[in-house]
């Protein structure tokens, strides 16, 4: 007998809001659906995008699946944190702007369906651990790289989430106490070297002094619509100043990671976001600094994967987040 | 009925050897005494020191508590890491220079009784946790400061000891990846910053620059013979430089900390190490950078404090992780 269950996954970013509807027992994700979070209008245009996202993905499931009305059990929501868990709540969110927001109960009201909250880089790692890159993993750190860069660390299939829901918070880790300023207000987070909006301020500081780059053709000229993304392309083009600012992104992000690696151990550490896009631009010189930095015995003993779920992963793992949440792990 | 079985407790450190008789069930600990490691000696020489400590430790504490010969049930040994808990050897230990030393079975052979090997921070934490200032809580991180600085981490009464024995090393975390030059051979460590050698040579440096001291007249002008126990006795005795000494390594101390704060969200940070003899030099200057670098709602919900133990930690928590390694905690 096929389990009829259906959980809504929903992981809502600085940059873009993912939704879709995942079987019970995993499986194919349905009605999957991305668009902008457009964070200047506001919570409010937010929260109502959210909403509407999530009826028009469990529509189509519906459709999709023959699923009946009472097949969705509840929304499962991976939100930027920190946050609380326990009531639901975003506390305080450098990347959203919002503070002790209920974002939690405004989605479950609207919808009708019980819904649970928690950090979507904690959903995105237990989504690899679910369906994707780690599976089997017993220790594992999953990094998520995009406007901001979030942590998520799972222990025998369980997010270790702390005393205080604030467990795996590596973006504000302190890589150089007297560097880059962050928007935290702090100097030198890793977050102010590796994040999309870092590697980009990085590539413009050094177009700035002269450096021969196809980069400013492909913003037109117009360096301030030059992003992460745009350094990606130009790497796939072969240019090789976007390359050098790729291998300074690994450095960084490989001290970073070698801190993760001697205080955690890990079996595996998963990376995601479109900074993976790089492929081995990103992932040679990520593991020769983790190398050169971490306990040679730790070292050896972690894999530095990309995720295989992409930006289906914060989604699949919300969904699965409520499951634990509601039910129990299996 | 009073349980009549003890365990020898050995904390092997970078600069002395503590050995004392732990009662199975806790309590009082018998016929405790330290000597310097004298590492310069050589590892034989060091062994021999250790194993003759044991036997003189144990009949002083049978003599004392009237134990029988077979009240003796094993030997918890705490080293410096990384090492192999399964084959009880040590690896690689930067302040010990020893490589794949089979330490526990060279001592369990000399004195014909069981031994466990684990990291020596993590018996300091699980000894905090079993009888010191961590007791009831539930994440606990520990952190030793003396030749190195060494870390451990207890999740619901256990070590957590990531895939491969090394998690909880935060003495080789990068704080500062430009910074000051390690002596494992990178640069930034928190250990090249606020170890007890590198407080002794910050300190000496600033002298060199003609700061004035009370120091040089406490080592009778010779600043080789400066170490972080000088630095203390300057601080107590009312010295400007000396507490400007602490105050800097407090601030570096909690960059490492608030990063560990944001990745694993203890309950508990406890300190340990001749470090916190400095008081209230060493913890104001250390809150308030944490308090800076942190997230709030982690930092809000973690006490900082000082060991309880003292030197006994160490003792008291090899003893207890022999009896976890052989009986399961109760």
């Amino acid at each position: 007998m096929s389990d009829n269950r259906y959980i809504v996954g929903v992981d809502l970013g600085g940059t873009s809001i993912n939704v879709g509807v995942v079987p019970y027992e995993g499986g194919k994700v349905l009605g999957m659906r991305s668009m902008p979070t457009d964070l200047d209008h506001g919570a409010k245009f937010v929260v109502d995008r959210m909403v509407e996202m999530i009826r028009g993905c469990m529509r189509d499931a519906a459709r999709e699946a023959d699923i009946p009305d009472d097949g969705f059990i509840g929304v499962g929501l991976g939100s930027p944190g920190p946050l609380d868990r326990k009531t639901g709540t975003v506390i305080e969110t450098p990347n959203l702007g919002w503070r002790n927001f209920p974002l939690r109960d405004l989605i479950s009201n609207s919808i009708g369906l019980p819904a649970e909250l928690d950090n979507d880089a904690n959903c995105a790692t237990i989504g690899e651990w679910w369906m994707g890159a780690a599976q089997g993993i017993r220790t594992l750190v999953g990094v998520t790289l995009g406007t901001g860069i979030g942590g998520g660390i799972v222990l025998d299939g369980k997010v270790f989430h702390g005393v205080a829901d604030v467990a795996g918070e590596v973006g504000h880790m302190t890589i150089d106490s007297t560097g880059r300023k962050c928007k935290c207000g702090n100097y030198g987070c890793l977050e102010a070297y590796a994040s999309g909006p870092a590697i980009a301020a990085r590539a413009i500081e050094g177009l700035e002094t002269g450096e021969p780059s196809i980069l400013p053709s492909l913003v037109e000229g117009d360096l301030s619509r030059l992003t992460a993304e745009t350094v990606y392309e130009a790497i796939i083009a072969g240019d090789l100043y976007a390359k050098e600012v790729m291998h300074e992104t690994a450095k960084f992000l490989g001290v970073g990671l070698a801190n993760l690696i001697n205080i955690l151990n890990p079996e595996m550490v998963v990376i995601s976001g479109g900074v993976t896009r790089a492929g081995e631009h990103l992932f040679e010189p990520l593991r020769a600094q983790i190398r050169r930095r971490a306990f040679r015995h730790a070292e050896e003993n972690c894999r530095i994967v990309s995720s295989t779920l992409g930006g289906m992963a914060g989604v699949i793992g919300a969904a699965y987040m409520f499951r634990v949440e509601r039910d129990g792990a299996d």
